[in-house]
């Protein structure tokens, strides 16, 4: 009888799986369940064709993601008030709105607009990979993201998230500790007992350092340019997958 | 051409429901989607005979819930700082296994005990009933119960919440106004787009006073004795529904 090297990596991976316990798996999900630029752009052109603006959404789209990083220090350094994520994204828009030279909107339309990120798809690993991790670990995001925002996005792209957790319930963004360890007090457990999937080296490393078990997804395509996209290697984390399936297959779901 | 009786009801509930547009409708859990008497009575019965105990189970799981209120009074008064569910029947539990005189149980066994709160089973037409108007509507529990007891509870039985509201993300047990505007608050609605949804009559007329939509569900054997069970009649509420199922059609799910 032969042993094949897919069997073997089989073996390892459920032997490494049981030996951590985890018991939930909590999700960032701007680059790693859903791809953020490429519905923007994909939305922003259509729209655009419809009101006949010339924009290079592509660029509008990374200038609104550029200010997200500032717009949250501002909340964590207390220059403004807990603002839940939609606010700041609003915030943004505004500014990007006379950057773009794009004039005339109604609140409505702006508001819609805003609300893109309600709407962000999921890369194509993203349904079915959670799918099979729901069967085995309570799955939830772990996002910036306010509630309302998660909880549209997933009804819009059929996430099948077990309940929503992130930075709104702590009132705290990522990478601030309490974002992480509230979530993990939600839902009962110790952080050993839960890993953080991310595809952004920074989120892991907060997590880590609170003493949750830590699942790198790459996502080479987050950033359109692949040389932008956060790397791992095999040992940088507990677990370290190339999507959302291969996450499920180390995680033996 | 004839219109059937039905045809006109159908009608009816459709053309109500787009009157009020509702988009998510919350749920009241003990009693409203789950049957914890009997639950309680069914696991207690099958622990007691693996341990030899003799318990009379229906007063026991009677005797817990009737110590649910008063315990969540102590909070509302400030008598105890914030104090979730789970902790919160582990006190009652103490005394109850005093009264019952059951003795010499691990803190193991206590703990798994007090986790049937957990593993509570819902009414038949619950999980149908909610998975169509999922299709339709935001589904979240607003209960007195914690996160991660209700989160466990559909890992168990399958209830299909889009994510979990309720009690504990305000720090404030219902009736109190924070539970039911907190919970509004997170999915981005107003309160007139949110259907508080129950078997209790004090739940949705405290939601009502608060501008929520609501729905009776009727749960006759809730408490065992459906005399004992709270009634409504058409008319009383937005939707009187005979159970999740009657719920999902007056909705038009």
């Amino acid at each position: 009888m032969t042993v094949s090297v897919n069997d073997l990596s089989v073996a390892a991976a459920r032997a490494r799986e049981n030996e951590m316990d985890v018991k939930a798996l909590l999700f960032d999900t701007f680059g790693s369940v859903v791809d953020w630029r490429g519905s923007i752009i994909d939305e922003g052109k259509a729209w655009g064709k419809a009101k006949g603006l010339v924009v290079d959404w592509a660029r509008f789209a990374d200038r609104w993601r550029s200010g997200y990083m500032p717009a949250m220090d501002r909340v964590r350094k207390g220059e403004l008030p807990w603002t839940k994520l939609d606010d700041l994204h609003r915030m943004l828009l505004e500014e990007l709105l006379k950057e773009f030279k794009i004039e005339g909107l109604s609140e409505v339309e702006k508001d819609h607009w805003n609300r893109v990120w309600h709407r962000l798809k999921p890369w194509r690993d993203s349904v079915p990979g959670l799918t099979r991790l729901k069967n085995k670990y309570t799955i939830a995001p772990c996002s910036n993201g306010n509630v309302a925002l998660l909880n549209d996005m997933a009804k819009y792209s059929g996430l099948p998230w077990d309940l929503i957790l992130g930075a709104e319930l702590a009132m705290h963004y990522k990478p601030d500790r309490e974002a992480y360890l509230t979530s993990v007090n939600l839902i009962g457990l110790k952080p050993a007992e839960v890993m953080m999937c991310a595809c952004h080296l920074g989120d892991l490393e907060a997590a880590r350092a609170l003493g949750l078990r830590t699942g790198f997804i790459y996502r080479p395509h987050e950033y359109g340019d692949v040389s932008k996209a956060d790397a791992a290697k095999l040992g940088d984390f507990d677990v370290v997958s190339e999507d959302m399936l291969d996450l499920a297959f180390k995680m033996a779901a």
